[in-house]
């Protein structure tokens, strides 16, 4: 069982989950545990080689003045930041091949910031312990 | 400390959530690992007896062309995951007790696949270890 | 490494999540274990001194019938509940720097119930083991 192990399932494809959840990997990153993401249905839509600087927009409940303060806020793109935690810590980003399939996607369609795509059963086979949902 | 337990608390109700949930169930049951599903909010509803096979939609940031994805896609339905999950695995579906009464429903109101209904407290009694909402 | 900690990601701002939320935290903490609250985005705003008791929306898919419902049942508000987990727990609500910055908050102006802001670092520091994300 390797708990320290950081395993992020990140489902939602909206650009404030996905900079918490990038925000999440560089930290669990610089403390020395390992990162392993599992991209499923929007956020593998998100993370697109031809469109991973769009504009994914928020969480409904973020209303229009939430979206503004999210588009003016002039921190490192979540893209920017899953690649800080790939240069500081080891961290592997991986397709659900479920998702991969509903969208007609091959590996060369997404950014290279994604590893490969796995099927959940490899997930499970590396992931033991503790999965955080996003 | 059971740490193997793979516990999860589904609050979500539509289908792709519901779909990553169940698809989670199945591959951690596969795994060997232990599986305590805790039902809330619409994830109760959308387990409906009279209800569980219907359109239950998706995240508002599919948009039109990710529903459309979503409901042509031909796999399994997620309530068949979670049978399957049962049949292959040690996987126990409950219902949160503050969800049902908000509902008004009995445990007879729901699909077969639940077990039962308990409260939070007996849900972290046998949960002394992660827990991954979705 | 502390896994009977529960850490609790709370970005979601929404009534019927943050009341999920308070619900897993008062659970955690009458069963002895240390609860870890991070606020980020809709969550921290959330928490604004001067609006925590107003109508913060449920999630899209309850529609009107589930907005409804949450409005109509009389449990406890989510912050009621939040005051009972510190009372009965060693129980910490942390503001998370980076949306502390994004929406140009300090400290005096959110709730009594936050203790303080910290960094991801500051988090991940505190947490080395699992982090439920809500």
């Amino acid at each position: 069982m390797d708990d320290s192990m950081f395993s992020l399932v990140v489902f939602s494809g909206t650009d404030d989950k996905l900079n918490a959840a990038a925000v999440l990997a560089v930290g669990a990153a610089a403390m020395g545990r390992k990162v392993n993401v599992f991209l499923q249905y929007w956020a593998l839509d998100a993370f697109r080689a031809d469109g991973i600087l769009k504009d994914h927009g928020v969480a409904p409940e973020a209303g229009v003045d939430g979206a503004t303060l999210v588009q003016q806020h002039h921190g490192a793109h979540w893209s920017e930041l899953f690649r800080q935690a790939k240069e500081i810590g080891d961290v592997g980003i991986h397709a659900c091949s479920l998702s991969m399939e509903m969208f007609g996607f091959e590996v060369a369609d997404l950014d290279p910031l994604v590893d490969d795509q796995e099927g959940v059963a490899a997930f499970f086979a590396e992931v033991d312990g503790p999965v955080t949902f996003i």
